[in-house]
């Protein structure tokens, strides 16, 4: 295993490339590195000068003094193999790669010599990161292998003077993004273990070093930016972990709009961009994904200040002095789907026996800007916080100016010490860092962004109720045996099964499929209508026609023997006008299905993540509303109930107007059935269409209506 | 007419109240005014002392040595009608009341002396702002009669040294919040005109002073914090003529949620309006609304650097030096409903020649921070800005360290004064102030927030096309005559029209309903059937039975004789068993609807804005998607089309994967005659529900299933 901890935490480092011109790369990194107290032993290694700010320098690696711990290469990218051998064969554990002018460089042969890097780094098992990165930042060690200019000014101390121990480690494949985390944090005050920009993850992948930060104890609260997930495995195992190390972990992952829909058979996998799978794993894990870098900076500082004291539900008490401020907030709380509940009449008339006459508890609590300021912060917040109406207090201030807040420091600090309950401030004005400061040392955060604000308050009730779900879960024992049979069923074709086909694979593992005769001519169909009775359905069953009722290969509602075998004339005829070619292996007599509520289930098989299981609202909905939602299969029961509730459209499901209640239990069965199926045969199947399946009324089942499985491709 | 300009920009002004101590409101007010250089003369007037700050002040308003301008009030409720009496008798021309307690303190007299205060500004047709404002800031002038800490800085400026000529006017209920958008904006280098804070607006109105503003040439853009609109046709009127003007309005109505509008109640004594209503009165006039402080600055910010070059569309050219940004802002602007087109081939290979080998101008245009640095934002600019698949332009930088881009300042203050489209920078470090500058100066916004920028430039491109659609339409002809015999079919009831008596009033009005027959007796209601032919509905007529279905009052889908005259008397006996002291009038015999989209159409009242015309996708969808949209009575046929477009199921209309396209031109037609029938009698009906409205496809027509029209309460 690669020593991760020789790359983030060395004692002795070499710079190859090293410079004193501050004006270029290799010359900001000493100077960045130089501003800032680390204890370690630098090296500068340097083919043309003899002395690097005022350090002596060594021609290569081979003549330092000792053995580093790290080396840091910043020379052209010819030379990093070779600079990268050599580290290897001296016994260098760790190399921080900060030249560009590899894969990301399309046409060269940029790509060579990064399989060339990995090759060595494999070889000599060392921990390598980059190339084409900014550097890092280790703030508990003062030490920044970087030239970001967010770290460059020497009179900024790396950790604020007052923070919390809840410290934020940043992992991002851009150095551009990673610095922008601690950028806009640190003036709000917000304590970063690491800021770790990786680059082209040829070697470490981002994933590798989250495993690390949670285990090494000084980082509660994880922010990454994601390109792309390289290792899938890594990436669940340690998404799991810090789960259920109760370790946040907040993402952007880009390329959401330039997903291209490849061309696809099913409607499930024309859904399916590759982000819906990056979302569905995110979902998977309670992974919370960010929109932007203020976003994201702000939910790291909720979770930073109030992680151990996550809110149990979504319910908010609103202190302001501002009406115009509570009241907006608390339009702006409702739309991020919390509750602005009135407060319970014995809370409401303590905090009214503080306020002046027109003041009101109601909720929000508001007093106008001098009562506040008269009762405090502090007691108004213990007073709101103890009504069981409320999960968690919006506090509303003007904090530009810090000084009118320091008289109540030592109160706001017991008040948010003694808190179970978290309590976050949003300021209207812009706080200077002294406000940011303030708040801070007493135990807030504080926002500007309103939006931010409640929805952080959300991500975090959000965090602590799957965290719970997830652990109450039994871990998932051995799974059963795959029925006999299917193997050879799914051997049958290359291509897509028949609907006759696909649903005998359903039947194989238990779902329930009505009784339907595959007829090989209109008399077959006709006894078979017989046998079946009442209103049947045709459908021409043939490989090579997955839309058959683009292809007039269907017919409906057929009440007696004529139109039966009219219709299946009518279907042959049809078909082979649309696919003169086609294998017609016969036609599906099936009955005509009772009404239901409509949905779409599907299987698609990401690239990268396998098999991904889709549910939708069925019919024209899904097409318009897009209201489909993922999970990667399998699925559990609870994972399969989420999904649904995950709908915009989830209220149809559960009856509205009159309507009944659907059999949301059959459902959930199918879902978890119909992902085992996919995981089971993942190499197998790249596509299933359920659709639609008819959901009938509680407690009398489903009814699926046509099925299609779409093999892989072989080879 | 009040004279707002004495009230604005006074040359005399009285400060009532007025005293030293900074730690006091009428200390402050005297601090805050004398930290800006005013050069009008103000008067204290004060009890108690003789001077105050230097000044020599009065012991009252008459004492004055001239009749001033305008008096600020700031003393006890109790005295406010007492020395605004004294003003109006003097001949001041306007008042600004800062004290509070008036119809904000519910049980007191407040109210009463918010009456007294009005009535006495009418006496003397003054100009009066407040009571229970927080006061103004002329930033022309350097008046700021205002004690709030956002202006209280004497080394701040008002405005900053650079800015663009198209000043920003805020006018806000709430003090709090119309100083926190300064408060906001002025760090960005915005130039503000007026910041107005109008608290109970007892008198004037926030409209009132936007019409000021929109006229004395110094304003541009105008963003409000409004808790309600006290007199619509003021709205209507400023509204339009700011549309008219190309002076965007920016707001906020706070009191979307329940919550909100309790704050809204207890804060101004104000009733907020119903949501819906207020937001149909804004898309009306292109009013657009801002989700929070930051926000509204930012769009606020996006028109005052290009107002007068607005985006033709909504393709977005994106210039980074960060790949990692780039796509993450390419990613934003997709889901602010912005694309992010390739350049055509032409300007892409220009581009390219500037570029590095690794550099790509597919869009985002990334050349990596170096090349960026060596080609110059500039000359990427232009480039980018020629190509015609390309709207408008976001630049992203690293704006922290202005220094970096002062070199470029010309070079940039020419590309932003040459460029036909509108470039906007992010930044995504913070930048400190002298980096707003160097952009502000150029001529460019610096956006801090990857969200708002995206939607600023949404919010610009809507802004062009929707006013440049309302340039276009003809003005409003005269209204054609109410159709006879409707007055009449009104005065029947004071409660609910029944389904036969509201289908009457639609067809007076030329809407087509299928032939129906109105039967009293069975055999009635046969011959009915026979006459009509086909399938038949049955449904009870009582103007005491609204939800007929609910009552079992509705039979459907009779093919004969037998079964039409079992299910009338059917029918009947529900009906009597659901309302036995029920008038029923008789039952109507209807031909079964064709299929059809299923639409639903309907009016609501509401108390301030009179009739809105609404239109959803009915059915469960109504219930669960909530998918409807409201405009005010009467609209035209475009505004009835655009109506159509915010549904987020339009899609349906148009016709998806394989459905037909519904007949639009049909319904447009129907909103448009029950918005007039709404208008024409808009104080005699208070609800029309058209539910549902099968639409047929294109060219085929709607059919109406059912309508009812609810009378307004008499008196």
């Amino acid at each position: 295993m690669p020593d991760i901890g020789a790359l983030l935490s060395p004692s002795t480092v070499a710079v190859v490339g090293a410079a004193s011109d501050p004006h270029i790369l290799r010359g900001r990194i000493m100077h960045v590195m130089g501003g800032h107290p680390f204890k370690g032993r630098v090296y500068p290694v340097s083919r043309s000068s003899d002395e690097v700010m005022g350090l002596k320098a060594y021609k290569t690696i081979s003549d330092l003094p000792e053995v580093v711990d790290l080396a840091v290469l910043i020379i052209p990218a010819k030379f990093v193999p070779g600079a990268l051998e050599e580290c290897g064969a001296m016994g260098v554990r760790a190399a921080q790669i900060i030249t560009s002018g590899f894969a990301e460089e399309v046409g060269g042969d940029g790509g060579d010599m990064q399989s060339h890097i990995r090759a060595i780094a494999t070889k000599y098992d060392m921990a390598v990161c980059g190339p084409n990165s900014e550097g890092f930042a280790n703030m508990a060690l003062d030490f920044c292998p970087t030239f970001s200019p967010a770290v460059d000014d020497p009179d900024t101390p790396l950790l604020p003077e007052w923070c919390n121990e809840n410290h934020i480690g940043v992992v991002a494949q851009s150095g551009g993004m990673g610095f922008a985390f601690y950028d806009r944090g640190r003036p709000k005050q917000l304590p970063f273990s690491y800021v770790i920009t990786t680059g082209n993850e040829a070697c470490i992948e981002g994933f590798q070093l989250v495993d690390y930060m949670l285990d090494d104890g000084n980082t509660e609260v994880i922010v990454m930016f994601i390109e792309d997930i390289k290792t899938p495995e890594i990436y669940a195992t340690v998404a799991e972990k810090a789960l259920r190390a109760g370790k946040p972990i907040i993402v952007t992952k880009i390329g959401h709009s330039q997903a291209g829909q490849r061309a696809a058979a099913s409607h499930t996998a024309a859904l399916a961009g590759s982000y819906s799978a990056y979302n569905a794993m995110f979902e998977r894990y309670g992974v919370i994904e960010g929109r932007d870098i203020e976003e994201i900076v702000d939910i790291s500082s909720g979770f930073s200040f109030w992680k151990d004291r996550l809110p149990k539900g979504k319910r908010v008490g609103i202190i302001t002095g501002s009406g115009g401020a509570g009241g907006w907030m608390a339009d702006t709380a409702v739309a991020a789907g919390l509750s602005v509940p009135p407060l319970d009449a014995k809370t409401r008339a303590l905090i009214e026996s503080h306020l002046p006459s027109y003041g009101t508890a109601q909720n929000p609590i508001d007093g106008t800007a001098g009562a506040i300021r008269e009762v405090g912060y502090p007691n108004l917040m213990k007073m709101t916080a103890a009504s069981d109406e409320i999960d968690a207090i919006i506090a509303i201030a003007s904090a530009r100016n810090a000084a009118r807040y320091e008289p109540e420091l030592e109160q706001l600090t017991v008040a948010a010490h003694e808190a179970e309950k978290p309590i976050v401030f949003n300021s209207y004005t812009m706080p200077k860092p002294e406000g940011f400061a303030v708040f801070g040392r007493a135990g807030f955060p504080v926002f500007t962004n309103m939006r931010n604000t409640a929805h952080v308050i959300a991500c975090m009730a959000d965090y602590r109720a799957f965290r719970e779900n997830f652990l109450k879960r039994p871990t998932i024992g051995s799974t059963s045996e795959k029925p006999t049979g299917v193997s050879e069923m799914l051997a049958k074709t290359d291509g897509a099964l028949t609907e006759y086909e696909s649903k005998k694979v359903l039947k194989a593992y238990g779902i329930s499929i009505p009784v339907e005769v595959l007829a090989k001519d209109a008399a077959a169909a006709q006894a078979g209508a017989a046998e079946i009775g009442g209103p049947v359905a045709l459908k021409v069953q043939s490989s090579d026609i997955i839309h058959k009722t683009e292809a007039g290969a269907v017919a409906l509602g057929l009440e007696n023997a004529v139109s039966v075998g009219a219709a299946y004339d009518q279907v042959v005829t049809s078909a082979r006008a649309y696919s003169p070619n086609a294998d017609i292996q016969g036609v599906l007599v099936q009955p005509m299905a009772r009404p239901g509520r409509e949905i779409i289930l599907g299987i698609n098989r990401d690239d990268a993540f396998g098999p991904m299981l889709m549910v939708g609202l069925g019919g024209v909905y899904v097409e318009v509303m897009r209201d489909v939602v993922f999970a990667p299969a399998p699925v559990r029961p609870e994972e399969a109930k989420a999904m649904l509730q995950r709908l915009r459209g989830v209220a149809l499901l559960h009856g509205v107007r009159g309507q009944p209640a659907a059999d949301i239990k059959a459902l959930v069965d199918l879902m978890v059935t119909v992902s085992r199926i996919a995981s089971d045969w993942r190499n197998e199947i790249a596509e299933i269409d359920i659709n639609p399946v008819l959901v009938h009324p509680k407690g009398e089942g489903l009814t699926i209506v046509d099925a299609l499985i779409v093999k892989s491709k072989p080879g």
